[in-house]
């Protein structure tokens, strides 16, 4: 169900491979228990774009990395993605993600815990079948981060908002892992240190760009589109990049100032805030972050050779700041 | 506070190791919040009989695998164990282990699982700081293994009570790990693929003994040994082998009979259950198949070459079947 990407250019040139990896986290659930296999299958078919394993196989696709090596890759990263998207819906109490009700709105906490790990299991069984070392190690500090970035959100005071922090928070949350697509598909390619570096670089940049795109379309899209209410970060306490351009301006915004101090008002006073945010300029500075960030890791992928997989990760890369879902 | 086994002989060649094991762990808690630290601290801290580290150090040291590799291999799987227990606990709503009060008891669900998932991220660094594709693979494999034990014991319909089951139970919840500690530390030596299976071998039997002997003591124990109530499996409806044999013989008891159908009743009646079982040969039925694993493991361990270490593997051995605690 990648048909968000099916009519991008850039997903052409590994379409057969996402495929492959599909069937590869398909075959992942086979073989338990009935009702664990089902709900496993619904959470791996319920769309997503699958943008962590194209990169990592356009990426080692540009080293001519081994391609099954690729394919076993990207299922261990979409896993792992899988896996936190489970477990943070448990800890945010989400009923909805993608407009799909959660496991957690139908499982018990213990059932939806287990499934987490389930999948981290599976995730790590996959990375340690690429048999590199420093995948491995690179699969296992990911994995730390994103954890790290999550306590650390649950245990920050309320209040306490500053771009440092949130820029923390995505790294941990979405560019880590878009690091590991890039790095780890180098790592399994015969390209040295520098490249790996190179191309870590430009996996960091397009995830800090797309998690702030990400951010700004919680504000700018529509219901329908997001399945989930507008600007659903800001009305469970969590200020992301706009809100932070926004409180910059409007230092003294009552609604801001109630939220800084962990309190919840109406929804007609949180609608009011949205949309004075929503037609402030905060979201043109914020996409204009996630630009430079873009800028900056095409930089970096120019050095490479030019090959079909460079000019589709341009072209991802131009996508992510593009696009409106 | 490993104080069950200091004064045990077969802990006396690895002392000084179990020390620098718990000095990695302890240091896996580092630069976080400091809540969180100290509830990292607290856990670590709070006894447990360090045996698979114990194990891991003594088969890595018999066949001259490098001590510091050992070090960190030991402390990847205690802190394994450590996050399954979390888990455990949080899934179960244990409010005790130990005798101390678990995390569960004292966090939201959100702080537990992330907790978990914090020690699980930790384990697999170390895992992956061996350096050694195949630990690491088997690594991933056992998560895999134990996560899919507890999905299954979740997922298991009340009223199934068997042998097979209990034997696949406690081996994805226990030998599976001591498994891991033998045939990883091998792993770390020298030696071929057949040594590596006979230790795993061996740690599979002392394992599958070890958890026989743990449901046995859950009947025998006394509360204030076990730091929980006497027969807590039983009180939650999870049927271990010495109430299996008792079913054996008594199956029409009318107690046994409640809970394979999943009702709960009077704690006066279920105190009548547990001495009948306590007062059975249930129990010495139990010993001796952990006796027999035992065996058929030592038998594996003489084919090792004679050393202090294999000396003080075969004291462990014997030792799993002769505590009281």
């Amino acid at each position: 169900m990648s048909n968000h990407l099916t009519q991008v250019n850039f997903i052409t040139p590994v379409q057969e491979r996402i495929f492959e990896v599909e069937e590869k986290m398909r075959v992942q659930t086979d073989g338990h228990n009935p009702e664990l296999g089902a709900a496993l299958q619904h959470l791996l078919s319920s769309g997503g774009k699958r943008i962590r394993p194209a990169v990592a196989l356009l990426t080692g696709g540009m080293f001519g990395a081994d391609p099954e090596k690729l394919v076993t890759l990207g299922a261990a990263i979409e896993l792992l993605h899988t896996a936190t998207l489970v477990h943070d819906d448990l800890i945010d109490g989400a009923l909805l993600r993608r407009g799909i009700a959660t496991l957690n709105s139908q499982w018990t906490p213990a059932a939806t815990v287990l499934t987490g790990d389930f999948i981290f299991a599976r995730a790590a069984k996959l990375a340690a079948e690429t048999n590199s070392v420093p995948v491995m190690r690179m699969f296992a500090i990911t994995l730390a981060t994103i954890v790290n970035g999550e306590l650390t959100q649950l245990f920050a005071s309320r209040g306490i908002a500053n771009q440092e922090g949130y820029y923390q928070r995505i790294y941990a949350k979405t560019a880590s892992m878009f690091e590991l697509a890039t790095a780890a598909s180098t790592m399994l390619s015969p390209k040295d240190d520098g490249v790996v570096e190179e191309m870590r670089s430009f996996g960091y940049n397009i995830g800090m760009a797309f998690q702030i795109v990400d951010d700004v379309l919680d504000f700018t899209a529509e219901q329908a589109t997001l399945g989930k209410p507008v600007a659903s970060d800001l009305r469970q306490g969590l200020i992301t990049l706009p809100a932070l351009f926004y409180l910059d301006g409007h230092p003294d915004d009552p609604e801001m100032q109630s939220i800084l101090r962990g309190h919840f008002f109406s929804d007609e006073r949180m609608d009011r805030l949205v949309n004075a945010i929503r037609s402030s300029g905060s979201i043109q500075k914020s996409m204009d972050v996630a630009q430079e960030y873009i800028d900056f890791g095409l930089e970096t992928l120019q050095k490479q050779p030019d090959c079909p997989e460079r000019t589709a990760l341009d072209e991802l890369a131009r996508y992510i700041v593009n696009r409106n879902i």
